[in-house]
């Protein structure tokens, strides 16, 4: 039996565009004798479709595209994502299902039954689980179609009562097919191929697990579609971060037709992966991640053209490295903003950067809307002595000018904030934490410089006085963002423990940190919660990045 | 049996603030002669705790509250409620739980079986429902206790599989408690009193129910806690928007010692309320709502003063208004900033509001910045005709020398921005959008007529002027809201029947709106998704408020 993975990015909501992808799709693996393609989770509408799930008449548009498909479906078996009514009027109104196309009819319909409900997942919002499960028969085979998160559960993950494929396993499938959508982040692209193995382990039957690619808003799917025969042996791995349309032929007796890609002696057995905060930890993944991210949202979004403040820090370096090689640099403007506590190397390292780059920039001095912000307050501040508030106007002034330049010219503003700064509210609302989409909210100050030198890999791009020297603000003379925080190397560990690993302060101080330092920044984790609200989608890379993945209370007292 | 009920304000996370407010109550009670005390839902760390319950050392936290509290129960049984460990390995790591404590001990640990997943909620993202149900014993009676949303399923309830009360009426119970945090909305009063009767109908026990009060960032919890007798006669009603500690004698027979407030006959049969965009619709509860929200916001985030931008407009007249009623007039600042564009009679109207209010203004003409950024820009622009770029500076030079004033001495800025203009993005991102609570975010436009005339209801406080002058930015010469959105009163009846109602562009069409028109606003609706995600929160008086309640994907391209 030849079986086709189409590892496929969908755009949320835009039915013609994700139909006629599917539908071309299925004509190619037809031409090429496909007896079946699997497709990825919610494949008709794109995931996550949110609240959108909740207008019935985007549900129906999703069933019309179903209905569309399906005529296509006729010498080829079909597998499909898409949300299907509950037509037993008990329980959530929809299913997160799956449709078995074949000979221009529906077969089969199965429904999800493990509903991931943490991080960025809400699915226990919209559906309801399954309430049965059946193989699906098909060409003398019989079929265990689960949905992604079913085959999280090897009957040892303490979240979920039930294992969907122990219940199917009573009908003693043939072959295991999964229909995905499962986020990337740095830890997971291991966990994933060790969970998968572990089902063909336990169930001794070959799978093949396809998961969607692409990024939506803040979510990146990674792809890295996968086969397993029923010897655990990894037989076929599609490339992540891209679209991939790849066959195997299943044999009678389960082994694949054709080379191993990864012996299974050679896999680690279940393990889970123990993220850590070193630089090793996939960097080149991060970066690609971030490109696809990037990529996406202005494609998804209908937009050419960035703009960005560019400082001459290491930030706004990387956002703009990193922006160029996804957009272009013809497509991507830096703003050299100088203010009067600019120093000069600053404006010096941002020019030669864009000059490394190629990308157009502009030096715009922000002294005269500045003073035109103090001479105009003046009357109110009266005399006061310089303040948060004078650094602010400054930040927001280059906020400002951005947005006008932006909104002139139709460029979308880049933020270039860490997720350390964004810990720890060391940023200026709707000053330098403006823009539409945020490229390292979720990479924390080391792993910015870890970016950096992966930019850097085979030649200067980041002119290494940027990497080198102190971080600062430039708000005032002689700042250091040292004279606010602590230093990177120790804050980014106490954050790491505490928004990742959700250790307790006294935990953390067990590990060595000084007590006093762990108190301070916890609070300023916590006091922070209502600048991060504010914030823009951050390209979501870590196990736990700020935004839809961690939701506080803002007036909530804890630790603060 | 005397049973107090004790309807409190929580801070999230604030323990030591929660527990002392419950155990003053506690002895209160016991002083009075009580025999029982019934708190609300999650009383030990305030509702919704959100993600802080991911963290093992803030269910710690709410344990050790549980058992300070204890041993303040010894004469007097206690229900409090709590997150609470699942020890059985099975389902997620937390119960919403209620502890029943009596003579110094944990009696009775009972698990929330419902968990409200939709809108605002998000509790089976942290809770496992119960897995089995028991009445409490208590001085010879069997009490059944259910946590709010459990008591919302009466069989009908398409959302749950399974009916608590149900479960729990085959030990023929004698009364039962219900310890809820259900909040407020201007459908919800009536609704709330429907159900809880239809409950005592069905099981012919009196029930107590206590709600939490309060205001907690977005949702405003209203209190109006109840007591109805098994005759499922109303025999206590808490106040609406405030604490209070108030009791019943219950009866051996399960009838009240007292009067009744109103009787089984006179109160309608559970029949949901429809809601409507009618002025009449509770609009004073609307009003007492916003007042709670702004008063819990500044005292649980630990602010006294506000700040806001006062245009001569409606909007802002009624935020100032609303704010001077919440905070105390003498701690609004409000700042008039007259443009180049704005009318004379716009400060005079805004002066004259001021003066009805007492509060203290100033006025700051912007021109000074706002030439500054068109010189700066200059070389940039190039002589290109004034676009939708120059407004926004307007607007945006506005917001910056808020919150210039804002960070000098201390205010937070109050958001004036309607659910009008935020449903269709008529705002400017770190302009008039910007500001840490928005204050009528979920009110319509319609609504905000409604509240100003409210406000006036005695005397004039909200100039005449104010009301009846057509409204405008006033970014550019002699514009107009109408220039670029359809009349209020047509548009905000399109937004609510899709915001609220989640009707299909053509059902809406169908009620008789003008094709183009729905088509056009559906469209701004769902491209200014990226605006609304870096709004401040927003007070929620609706049903269906933007924020937390509606997660809408921003690439997404339905209706776009």
């Amino acid at each position: 039996m030849k079986i086709f993975i189409a590892q496929q990015n969908y755009h949320i909501g835009n039915f013609e565009y994700n139909t006629n992808k599917i539908i071309e799709a299925i004509h190619t693996a037809k031409a090429a004798g496909g007896d079946l393609i699997l497709f990825s989770e919610m494949s008709v509408c794109g995931y996550p479709a949110r609240d959108f799930v909740e207008f019935d008449d985007f549900v129906d548009q999703c069933q019309q595209a179903v209905q569309k498909i399906k005529l296509h479906a006729d010498t080829i078996g079909v597998l499909i994502g898409s949300p299907a009514q509950n037509t037993l009027q008990k329980g959530k109104s929809l299913f997160n299902a799956a449709y078995f196309l074949y000979e221009q009819e529906i077969k089969a319909e199965i429904h999800k039954t493990l509903l991931p409900t943490y991080d960025v997942f809400d699915e226990y919002r919209y559906f309801e689980p399954a309430f049965e499960w059946k193989v699906v028969e098909f060409k003398g085979k019989k079929i265990a179609v689960t949905i992604c998160e079913d085959i999280w559960n090897l009957g040892d993950n303490p979240l979920y009562r039930i294992c969907p494929m122990d219940q199917l396993m009573h009908q003693q499938p043939d072959l295991m097919l999964n229909l995905s959508a499962s986020p990337f982040d740095y830890t997971h692209d291991e966990d994933r191929k060790a969970v998968i193995k572990a089902n063909v382990l336990k169930y001794k039957v070959p799978l093949f697990y396809c998961n969607a690619v692409g990024s939506q808003t803040e979510i990146v799917f990674d792809g890295a579609s996968l086969v397993f025969d029923k010897d655990a042996n990894l037989c076929k791995a599609l490339p992540m971060f891209e679209e991939a349309l790849e066959w195997v032929e299943l044999n009678e007796d389960g082994t694949i037709n054709g080379e191993i890609v990864e012996p299974a002696s050679r896999m680690p057995d279940k393990e889970l992966n123990p993220a850590t905060l070193e630089e090793e930890l996939n960097i080149a993944q991060i970066y690609d991640a971030l490109l696809l991210g990037i990529k996406d949202y202005f494609s998804k979004m209908g937009f050419q053209k960035a703009i960005l403040g560019s400082s001459g820090g290491i930030d706004s370096a990387v956002t703009l490295a990193l922006a160029c090689d996804a957009l272009g640099a013809e497509n991507v403007r830096a703003i050299l903003m100088p203010s009067p506590y600019s120093t000069e190397h600053s404006v010096d390292d941002a020019v030669q950067l864009s000059k490394n780059l190629n990308n157009p920039y502009d030096i715009i001095k922000i002294n005269d809307v500045y003073e035109s912000f103090l001479h105009t307050l003046s009357p109110l501040f009266n005399g006061l002595p310089f303040s948060l508030a004078e650094e602010n106007i400054q930040s927001r002034s280059r906020g400002n000018l951005l947005m006008a330049i932006a909104n002139k010219f139709g460029y979308i503003l880049l933020n270039t904030s860490n997720k350390s700064e964004l810990a720890t509210g060391y940023g200026t609302l709707y000053g330098d934490m403006a823009g539409g989409l945020g490229i390292l909210g979720d990479c924390y100050k080391v792993q910015v410089y870890a970016l950096a030198r992966f930019i850097n890999r085979n030649k200067e791009i980041i002119p290494s006085n940027i990497i080198i020297k102190a971080p600062s603000a430039e708000l005032r003379p002689n700042q250091k963002d040292s004279d606010s925080l602590p230093d990177y190397s120790v804050l980014d560990k106490i954050l790491y423990q505490y928004i990742e690993k959700r250790k307790s302060p006294a935990d953390i101080k067990a590990q060595g940190f000084d007590g006093e330092l762990v108190d301070r920044t916890l609070k300023m984790v916590n006091n922070n919660e209502y600048k991060r609200n504010q914030f823009c989608p951050i390209i979501r890379v870590s196990p736990k990045a700020f935004g839809v993945g961690r939701r506080m209370p803002i007036v909530g007292k804890y630790l603060s």
